[in-house]
């Protein structure tokens, strides 16, 4: 059992609260029974696994999966968890790697500033069966605040890193719906695979995203308030579209 | 200019953080310009309202509506907030009292624990010009960090405390959907005004609720997850059956 916080073990794993750590090893962090369940479900083999001696959930779903595990202290294990009161393992994985756009429903995050809209999104897309994709200056998607806040979905959706969204956009067949405040049509099913695009919570879409689409899209609001929250707005129109 | 934090209105205003104050003074705070100008283009009329001496957009607003104000430091200010650098006026509103529930489009909020929940659904209930309804073990949507989440909605929506939800649902000619997990009719338009009841975000509706439903409604998934979050449940639903 480790039980000091200063183990070199321990500190790579706390290491990856850091983004740049996070991007340079290609790994992250996911914590918490009902999470870490969903990602063995998926198939994923964490690299290495925390837990308390008597966390006999987490000891027995290693076992049944052949997965090694690293008994630690209480205090160690808040050490490395994103939250200061952790419910069950923390865990390192592998973030996996998708790099194009499938001819699939997409929901498109351009520069979404909010970790928790972006879990939330990832959340909302994984229960309509649609792929997330998104620009550098969204909100890291595997950050460990986001995975938890998307309650296990990450496993359920492709997730890709857009580069050059224009031109990446441009090369599928994907039928382009750009999100915004007023003006569009009200969201109707489509008969094309289609990629939703939505913008910042405080600036919406570029005027270069919005041309560059095939149709926009406004969901009615009769109470006539001006907005709807971000990750609200793309459920409507993931629910509208689906 | 008030400089210091001891002052007894100061002190009188930051007792509102705590929710029995509220309770039994039936004020609340509101902060920031844009909550701040909502509220005022509603009618209401603040009981305080402080602010720096530089925030000319404050004073003038005071000054239009005939409004007293308080200057105060930096510091003070941000010893009335609820946030740690606020930005904009601190002011102080009488709770307005809605006493009974009105033929009109309703969700009905029973004992939704988390108040960034409770923010976006008085939010999107706004946007789609409904009601909403409470119970008392509802995160309290006067709360100041609830009203800053429902960015001024607070100000367009009837909001009702429900001491008896059952009775109170069954005198009103309300149709009275309840939102359900698995088993129940996607939602579909309504003729008639609609009571929308949403359960705790950990446990859903009890089968007492339920069971004094006239029907029952699920938002189909084809993704196969199995929940979505509370608010981004309740929002489709206002959505499809606004």
């Amino acid at each position: 059992v480790i039980t000091s916080t200063a183990n070199s073990r321990i500190k790579s794993v706390r290491e990856l609260h850091r983004g740049k750590v996070r991007r340079l090893q290609g790994r992250t962090l996911i914590e918490g029974h009902a999470v870490f369940a969903e990602f063995l479900a998926a198939g994923f083999r964490p690299v290495t696994v925390l837990c308390e001696p008597h966390d006999t959930a987490t000891i027995d779903a290693c076992h049944r999966s052949n997965i090694g595990f690293t008994l630690v202290t209480r205090d160690v294990l808040a050490s490395a968890s994103d939250t200061r009161a952790p419910q069950g393992p923390v865990a390192v994985i592998e973030i996996p790697q998708l790099s194009r756009l499938r001819l699939h429903n997409t929901l498109v995050l351009v520069d979404i500033q909010d970790p928790g809209n972006v879990g939330t999104m990832i959340r909302t897309s994984a229960a309509f069966g649609w792929d997330v994709a998104y620009t550098a200056a969204t909100a890291e998607p595997w950050a460990p605040k986001t995975v938890r806040s998307a309650a296990g979905s990450h496993t359920r959706v492709g997730l890709i890193l857009l580069t050059d969204p224009l031109e990446e956009l441009s090369e599928t067949g994907l039928h382009i719906v750009a999100s915004v405040i007023a003006g569009g049509s009200p969201p109707s099913r489509s008969h094309d695979a289609v990629a939703l695009l939505v913008g910042s919570e405080a600036h919406g879409l570029d005027r270069e995203m919005v041309e560059r689409a095939d149709t926009t899209m406004t969901i009615p609001m009769p109470g006539g308030t001006e907005s709807l929250n971000a990750a609200i707005s793309a459920a409507i129109a993931l629910f509208a579209l689906t």
